[in-house]
């Protein structure tokens, strides 16, 4: 990791800090910060801020590493999420080791992909923090389930379809599908996003048309969404659980009628980007 | 406003963005972007990036002006936003202004407030463009209805609590409350949270009511979101109707348990922010 090469760009994110009239970040408090979806672009200027000028980072599995070469050097990095076939940190010791450093007078950053009060477990490590009487910030990120539908080129509300809409996550603690009303959730929202639901799609597609959602309804898969591997499947929620099946998670699932715009609107295949490739898509419908 | 004064900070961008590998702002096209919900911090890598280097600048009424000081010296700022007894523009107009910009060559941002795609109109500029042929590119943000329960110790999701979110405008395109399924929405998801509301707080919490919903299902309105403005109301379901006549627009309801961390999670108001004044807080309760 080319740490040195770094300092210029930490420069530049203290003239900005400055500029914009950031917050100090305190020795021995915490941020809890989103690092965005996946395309490093999509952080914030507050989330820049606080790696450029952070003691310690915990961070997780999902993060673009090119915004790991921001920090100082010497600052501690720890890698607090999950790896395939490994168990990821319980949440107690991660929340243990935040009160640990932030006590030893560190500026504690804690770096989640998206958003850390989306479905992140950012609401628990914030009330640790609270109960230890240690300072916190929260600092908002764009979640995947935004971003990753912009990149995709489904607008998240349309006018003319919708005027709201629901997200869910796929998996609770144990890695079921939630207790879910099925039947209010396929008629609460014209448009459903859910998270991390690649291995319970049939089910969720197969909740969904049960409680009479049209099987014809447009359907997506966004995997590894707003990175340069971005690969999005367009369908229906009859196929849904079937193309669930030949994709790769981190996915998305979306489904409702704004899906049907993506073709039109997918600007990061047709535009005109220079260092973006073009995502890859796959159709099967 | 000093422009002059803020070559530093574009320089700085100017670095950051080489230092990321963002895309280039290509002349003759545009980028529709979320600027945040209200404080600048909150605004993205890439949406930096756009302001430092377009030529035009569409902006919307909630902005924070210190971004609009980013853009360079000669930009065009054009604002294209609704004010107290004006009539905003027309979507067409800043369409067909968008679609002028572009093909006569120039670098164009459209910059909103929170992300572009979610109450926006994005989508409608979006189509509007891919129809017209010219490139753009979606820059997600931060939306209001995420930094802003950030910002007032209200979780989106908890673990424990709630699986799924559910967002809805308060008005749609006719400042009228959309025909909502309500009984579907009120046992949808745990949360609610509803932008730009404030009008029809009294109506959304008594269908809610009617449908089913506890009275002492606490409830919070947040109004001017993530500025230093931001005035946080807690109250019930029952009493947000009463509550809302009091508050300010722009404004958001939350409804749901998550309310109920507010204050245990206030870290605006107790942290220890050097540069952030406390924000106001009121309580109903």
């Amino acid at each position: 990791m080319p740490i040195a090469l770094r300092a210029a760009e930490r420069n530049a994110i203290a003239r900005l800090s400055e500029g914009l009239n950031l917050p100090k970040f305190m020795r021995g408090s915490v941020w809890l910060a989103g690092g965005g979806p996946g395309d490093p672009g999509l952080i914030t200027a507050l989330g820049l801020s606080a790696l450029a000028s952070a003691d310690a980072v915990l961070y997780d599995a999902l993060l673009n590493p090119l915004l790991l070469e921001l920090v100082r050097p010497g600052a501690e990095l720890i890698f607090a999420g999950k790896r395939r076939g490994q168990p990821s940190c319980k949440q107690s010791e991660i929340s243990a080791t935040l009160i640990r450093l932030a006590r030893a007078g560190k500026r504690v950053l804690r770096l989640k992909g998206g958003d850390p009060f989306v479905f992140g477990r950012g609401a628990e490590e914030a009330l640790a923090l609270a109960r230890a009487g240690i300072s916190f910030r929260i600092v908002p990120g764009v979640t995947a389930g935004i971003g990753g539908l912009a990149y995709a080129g489904i607008p998240l509300t349309m006018r003319d379809t919708n005027h709201s809409v629901t997200f869910i996550t796929g998996h609770d603690a144990d890695g079921r599908l939630a207790d879910f009303d099925w039947d209010a959730l396929a008629r609460a929202t014209p448009l459903l996003v859910a998270y991390m639901a690649l291995a319970h799609a049939d089910k969720i597609a197969s909740r969904l048309l049960a409680a009479g959602r049209a099987p014809q309804t447009p359907a997506a898969i966004i995997s590894a969404a707003t990175t340069g591997q971005q690969l999005r499947t367009l369908t229906t929620l009859a196929e849904l659980g079937a193309a669930a099946r030949d994709a790769k998670p981190p996915a998305l699932l979306v489904i409702g009628e704004n899906v049907s715009l993506a073709n039109e609107l997918d600007w990061l295949s047709t535009g005109l980007e220079e260092q973006s490739p073009p995502q890859r898509r796959r159709s099967v419908l």
